[in-house]
């Protein structure tokens, strides 16, 4: 993929910026790491742990910060710039708006769209689409193949969907959202009555709503809402195998590693992170810039901005069973501690503080 | 989804029963939460904690339990009701049936249903479906756009499949399912024997059955068996992204919440629920009646009814590291706290009973 | 499933080897479990805790190992071997081959293939499969329904796909490969650069190449690498429900069961396994035959082969209560010991090799 016709150098300058110190005829025929690049590769250069990598690279030219101006222009090209990890983001895009063919838009003959539907006619509607009564597809939009549209669902400007995408009746995703394979928005949130030993069923009628530049994940979960709707904001990325419950909001541009869980009515506040298979206990509140470590669960709301854990250290299996089965009984060793320290007369008790 | 026509607040109260107090002609044409109802919102109260909400809530209609009769009373009118989350439940069901268009039983042009398969008049096969020989699909039976029925499987009466769920040869459901988008059902058990560091496939050769009445969320898989049947019996839920391996077995009215794995061979008993991402361990049992907290991972066989739980509490990233590294040393710990206590005489170390 | 028409026991031994002890002509017509077989079921004994069910199997030949000879021919037939677990895995093999009606290769009416694609003559492609431009679909191998294969996709030699496969541009994977359903490879792996609180996104460069004799389940991911190939080597098993994130490598013959979630980055060396729901942060690396348990958080590199285990012991509620609560204050526990420890004259402590 990431070989594709070359380009100058000093034209990747010109559209993205930044300065360029070195030859702008040199060609790049690939976007590559540190190591294994060669002469036609551009590069990048942001984590200082891989200075030795910097120095040995081959690579053609390397996207430096100001103080690696230096140590990268010692080699070969570099092009300078604030953020180096954001210019190679935006490098990539590029890359492949440049290398990909220009979409033709069209409904498939194979797709079935419903004669209520509006479906724009700059849109992309792939093989074997199902688009049913009253949805709406957006200018740009592109719907990949097998996927499923509901009734009246929205799907906004330059919104792609990657094939095998179910977006359920009713709900809404922004402009410039990407959905990956096997995403299931919209399903029935998880909700029943119990009763005499059984298990009655609320019908979910709420909706999904995701605001823009939202990105979603392959085989990621969405659930509708029971009475309201499902929120995400804008921004929001999820990664893939994440189950969204019911109700639940996702504040803007916060984003959650794979294999979270988010269970019912929890709300998660603006540029907050979840590590990958982190879980969320239902009707939780995390405030903004909440970051929750991977495989940690969140069992109570987190009002205050800052890093949390809460993860098992994993250990040779001869050591755990000795420290997990202590667990087992560690209130009692505090209270064996409490005991032997009331047994000793205080004045016999090193201060803690000059222990 | 939740605005539907209207109707009047006797029809609801004929149809579901309890005791309505207030005007049967005042229309309702929404059901609600308590807070953002209007006067033709129809509500449900019975959280205690919520009691606030209810006095304040402008709802038509609130769905009461005898001891909040006069409260909702003081306000607009109610319905009595033994249970009223039950009573929510139920009128949900209704309200859904009511909006939702007559089913016209058909078999899409698109879809491919082998000459061999037996398809009910009375059931409606979606678009791009494929149905191979030998499968039989009963009365009232729904099977989403781009499903996938295996050879020999058999779908009951009424059950409800979503778009996109891939059921497997020889697996069978029963009445009154609904099964979600992108469940796997019949995929091949995890089974391999070793060999010279390699694994040997172990072909899978028993089934999935699911009994009357179970409910499965989006993406989620249960695995056929290696010789004998993964089973899944009546009443049991299960909520999204859930992985049930081969030849486990779940007592009826079970209930797994979200990202939920239960490996081969488990027996879960019946009314047994599992919170969500907890684990069972292979070839444990879980006896009826016990609950697993989120999160928990079972690794031992449960005989007891109770609740159970084993989660590393959370805390501030800080803190958690300090604990963490401590836990390393728990078991010496303990042994260094054995030793004091033997240090010191017996009748210097006070009973725990008065510590 | 495993009732197809009968085979002689003779054949068996003729076609598997092992040494027949017992009536040739003894018709089998399934294979089955010790318990619940009967005359004409063929099973096997490698569990000597099943010792008690090889006494009273009613099977009709039991397959052991050299030590159970004498107690297996003491009932019916056995067959001897060295390893019966692998006999029965090679057994399951062979008998599902027999069943199994002969491959017609094709390319299905409904299917669309690009006119640049290279599909083998001896190939099957299922109904309403997608194969775009450039990919190559070799001898044998078997797309299920719905599949998609993207542009410049390579599936090797006798690879089946289940139904509901997608498979992304660029990605590849050798032969005897099998992919159940759902399962998405080649999604955009998770990569943003953060930027005045937003996150731009990386476009996903590399691909995902897979060896020969992989399996791969039900809904699971492996991202697409971001410059570089993410890479699954030969002999790999993933279960159901896995995420494999970008430019994780996974070496060859390496078994990772359900749920399991390997970020970013992170290098699993070769013959290792990890347990259910085990999860491996990203740019860690796992020597060779390093073993994870199940739910375990691997959370830094292992150099060393062994069994690691990280999990909070599961207990009843309140007791996990308790502990949980201590474990927060666990490290000023240890102070607190420290202190009692320095506050009694060292000849008085005992020592605790004799304590």
């Amino acid at each position: 993929m990431a070989d594709i016709a070359g380009v100058a150098l000093g034209e990747i300058a010109r559209q993205l910026g930044g300065e360029l110190i070195g030859s702008e005829a040199t060609v790049i025929d690939r976007i590559g790491a540190l190591v294994g690049a060669t002469p036609s590769t551009i590069t990048f250069f942001s984590n200082p742990r891989l200075r030795a990598q910097l120095d040995t690279s081959d690579a053609g030219c390397v996207i430096v910060g100001p103080s690696a101006r230096d140590a990268g222009a010692a080699r070969r090209a570099v092009i300078v710039t604030p953020d180096p990890y954001l210019y190679y983001a935006r490098l990539t895009q590029w890359w492949v708006a440049r290398g990909r063919p220009a979409l033709q838009p069209a409904v498939h003959a194979s797709a079935l769209v419903d004669p209520t539907a509006q479906v724009s006619p700059g849109a992309l509607i792939g093989p074997f689409v199902v688009i049913e009564a009253g949805a709406r597809i957006a200018d740009g939009a592109q719907i990949g193949a097998h996927s499923v549209i509901g009734a009246n669902a929205s799907i906004g400007a330059g919104t792609r969907f990657a094939p095998r995408v179910t977006f359920g009746a009713g709900c809404s995703i922004g402009a410039r959202g990407i959905v990956h394979s096997g995403a299931v928005i919209g399903a029935d949130g998880f909700g029943f009555a119990p009763t005499e030993g059984r298990w009655e069923k609320i019908e979910q009628l709420g909706a999904v709503r995701i605001g823009d530049d939202v990105e979603i994940g392959a085989n990621t979960c969405i659930d509708r809402g029971a009475l309201d709707d499902t929120v995400i904001e804008d921004g929001v990325k999820l990664d893939n195998q994440i189950q969204i419950g019911h109700n639940v909001r996702i504040g803007a541009h916060s984003a959650l590693a794979g294999c979270v869980g988010v269970a019912g009515s929890a709300v998660i506040g603006k540029h907050c992170t979840v590590g990958g298979a982190g879980m969320v206990i239902g009707h939780l509140e995390l405030a903004d810039h909440v970051h929750i470590s991977a495989g940690s669960m969140v069992m109570r709301s987190i009002r205050k901005p800052g890093v949390y854990t809460g993860v098992f250290p994993i250990d040779e299996n001869a050591s755990w069973e000795k420290n997990a089965a202590t667990l087992r009984q560690l209130h009692s060793l505090r209270d064996r501690l409490r005991v032997l320290e009331k047994s000793l007369p205080q004045d016999k008790i090193n201060d803690p503080k000059t222990a």
